[in-house]
């Protein structure tokens, strides 16, 4: 049983049936879904033995912000479907792990209710362009002014499937906090182009990370227009379904640019040998989607924090069963890929 | 679930089950039959970001013939027995849609009848040698001269299986349209030599195809021999079971002779992203068999017309997605190979 | 459906149970049982196209013994319990064929019986050495006089698996033929060694195969020691559970001494396919085991007839479909191995 | 079959569900559970042929002492849970049968009762550090003085996994015999390091073997560190779950130092053949876990033995079939690695 199992069985149970498909679905025939969870299982461990484990340390910092361990909330959208409180219960579960939370443009609280919530708390901004430029800069400006430490800029949603209806619908029930004024969830999703990119790092002194990469050339590009970090991910499957998985992406990418960029991965990632793998395939750290729901939609802000808790306690018991007490001792060697 | 997934469920409902499993269908154990659904998704998309995909562009030219998108219907036999105006009705629906149809032998319409039903169409005629010689070069004689832009020699049916009489009783429930005078559909059916190719292609002033290669070394041949293209196919899993599947053949035949002759490959293309994969490994363009027959069993024209729309819709997201605007933008690098 | 499937299910519905599992069974997990049947299907077909396939031809000799196809009988023991007729009727119907019949010592008519039933029929003797090398002599001499036209030596059961009494049990039902005086089927088995293997071939003119090899070094050193064929098998599974597959056994083999013997191959080949994948990785023929059984139990010599016709019949057809009129074309270009 | 599957069923309907659970469970998804019985499947056999195996030989000596087969008991835990006579009847059943029995710190009898039960037999005592490394020396005292002949270090379990607390509670129903005076089952586990292993081996005359290994660096430092031998083992999936398999970390352990230590395996073997190929690829000895539980649990010391004796049974039958006279004969060409 995963760390999130238990937590998506009783969400499964209270949520309305349409709701639950709307974080726990995805595109197409759904391969990519199903394969980011048997991507990090087809990798092995080579654990170490006899190393000095009696203290292990998953502390380490995200961009310059510290946090408890290498576990942050990837950016989903409206929080308010599952629980009432929304990202605000987010975002204080977070901060009591300590751990980052990466608040999303589609957020259903404004980005400065939830700072307010917990301030100080490790953050950073994830940034759709909706309706024009303008109204984007304007969001940057919004994140600077209230805390967030860095701006992650999602590049792989150039179009919204609208054959696929139930999203939208469920979206206006509730309210969207950062769409333009007078705009609805289906105003024109804007595709960027690099050139948008390097606008975007021109506005803002906060280091952006670009989120939604999985070639070694897209990420050397980035790099060179000015990105700080990248999040390695095919967007949990609800995008482009039959992609390559995350693990292999992330081997590729960080080999690429590791070593001028922070490299992030999402997809799949469960229990605390999945981290264990991903930081020995070169991340920096992980970002966690659908299990955050499940915690919030079971136990609010507390769900949330048991969520990152958990996890981070399978981290640390997976480290030490590899004998690694530190997360710079995470090498390539741990790891056996397919 | 397939842009065809609906259709083949209503059909499958509608039809007498020996009409379905006629269809429906392969040889042997059926493994070909499945295999080329799952080989499309054995293979792996890297899909690019940040390119601009404002205007996606599916148009192209098959054989100089102008198309709304590389998607064409293959040649399938006896369109009168899941709707009463057969062939016609699948001609309206393609050019309606503005996609090729590949007329077969076996049609239940006159190649006539089937061209001034959808004059101006994109169109291309699918030569079985039946009885003998003769005979087919009036076939393509008239084909010439009803506006057929392209003929389409299959050569992976040197033998029926006669020991299958499903397929011949169904057959003669209809009356086939292009068999010599007199014959029946157990007429002697002409296995075709490089030499017969050779004859076939000095008849006429149209480019000739190919359909029905997964060797290299035949391709070359035939190219030499003077064919303008290549349909890479197994025949839907009709004939031999247990070959090579079409995405493998299809990226040795188009490394062997992609820049000499236009390639397209069919058998179990379901998906926008089965297309850009297809594209990226060598194909011109892509032939669908099976759902267009459960489209016109569906609905007639209007059937055959939504299949081809919406796969040329999943087409032009699965671009999008991946960040190519342009049919030529679609590269080897697009894809993993498993 | 392969061609024995019908009779596999008639037969079991006909045989007792324990007669059933004697022939259907195997060792250990029944791993290597199952693993047989699915190797053949693991090799892809790359088909040849446009060749003059008006007539094809399966006829050629086994060792120079003409026959109809090379397709022969394996050697399997105690006929009598599913017909009571035995090895007469098996080799009624496989002379009725035109096709090749190796009797087994374990056989329940004596060979000279099974000669005189179908006199002149290609038709080789296997040899078990049960008791002292004297006993054996005598049954290669009356091999000789009565007609056996090649010797095969079985080398892989070294021991008989005494913890598994089902099979001694079923055959003290019947009365083996060519047991010593006063043996039972409990005597000693010897396990022979390339010395033993020198000295049987010193005995006789004929030529001798050797049947059970799986490693390309034991072939090389049983063609030095003066066998003309090899016989590549790992005895249905009955032997040892968990061996190489034959066709990869099959391909090594026939690569270090196919030029200098003759090599057969069995074990799951149930379609003209398999037939046309063993001969393109080297193998001269292809020996059939339970699919016999099958169609004896059935219908005694008119089954055995009719499932090596059906056989005949359906590797006629998959050279068609393949190309190859002649099984000199049978070439390693046609298989893609996994 | 397997030989101990037969103990196993009988063994799950008699213990209580809490016990067998204990005994045949595993880490996280218990995906290593399953897997350590299919990599040993992966493996392919290419038995030699005509080998003199009229005398087969499994007897030989494990780091000196002498034993019927290369075949030990694995160190598990609170034998008096599945049998009242615990360890005690497990000695008498391994000395009845010749084979080696490895005690483990965790037995609910004492090492010097264990020794008395079967004076003169083969047998190593694990060790585990509990409280302080004091009483670790006193317990290798104590092996020393009582008769065992080797000391098995086991290096894999830096920590208990606190989560799951189903193993102490059943370990408090019974008295573990190698504690701490005082100490309950819930005291502090000891993680080693090189440095501690390097005392351990100074305090001792006896051989001593490093048990948990996965790595072959690991294996190096540990015989620079002066031990004779190696236990390559991911600890039966009790530890770390996802780790590479055991027979693809013996081989590498095996090429880099099994010249220099003798090198032993446990996790999934349950066969002869299992056995075999463990010994082909480097293995001087195996070790055997559950099966023995499931022994002990059906009929005590008559179980116990009775699983030894099929097991090495089924090694000379699989060494027949293998035409492998004697253990030395099992070298690397027997096996195929997938």
């Amino acid at each position: 049983m995963t760390v999130a199992g238990d937590y998506e069985t009783v969400a499964r149970e209270r949520l309305q049936p349409a709701v639950y498909d709307y974080f726990a679905g995805g595109a197409g025939d759904r391969f990519t879904v199903n394969d980011n969870l048997q991507a990090w299982q087809r990798i092995r461990l080579r654990p170490r033995v006899l190393r000095d484990v009696g203290v292990v340390d998953t502390r380490t910092a995200m961009l310059g912000a510290p946090v408890a361990a290498p576990i942050g909330i990837a950016p989903t959208a409206a929080h308010q479907l599952v629980h009432a409180d929304g990202e605000c219960a987010t975002a204080e579960g977070a901060a009591e792990a300590g751990m980052l939370y990466v608040v999303s443009t589609m957020a259903t609280c404004t980005m400065e209710d939830i700072a307010r919530t917990a301030p100080g708390a490790p953050r950073w901004f994830q940034l759709y362009v909706r309706g024009d430029l303008g109204h984007a800069r304007e969001l940057v400006r919004r994140a600077e002014e209230s805390g967030y430490s860095a701006l992650v800029v999602t590049v792989d949603v150039p179009t919204l499937d609208e054959r696929d209806n139930g999203g939208p619908a469920l979206e206006q029930r509730v309210e969207l906090a950062h769409l333009p004024d007078g705009a609805d969830v289906s105003d024109r999703h804007v595709a960027l182009t690099f050139d948008d990119l390097a606008t975007i790092v021109s506005w803002t002194r906060l280091p952006v990370l670009v989120k939604g990469l999985l070639r070694a050339d897209d990420a050397a590009t980035c790099v060179r227009t000015g990105v700080a970090g990248i999040v390695v991910s095919n967007h949990g499957g609800y995008q482009l379904d039959g992609t390559v998985d995350p693990p292999t992406a992330l081997a590729e990418i960080a080999s690429a640019v590791g070593d001028v960029a922070e490299i992030y991965v999402d997809g799949g990632i469960r229990r605390g040998i999945d981290i264990v793998k991903a930081l020995a395939l070169g991340a920096h750290g992980v970002l966690i989607g659908r299990p955050i729901i499940w915690g919030l939609a079971v136990a609010g802000a507390n769900g949330v924090r048991a969520v990152l808790e958990e996890l981070r306690a399978d981290l640390e018991l997976a480290m030490k069963l590899c004998g690694v007490p530190t997360l710079s001792d995470l090498s390539a060697d741990l790891v056996v890929e397919p």
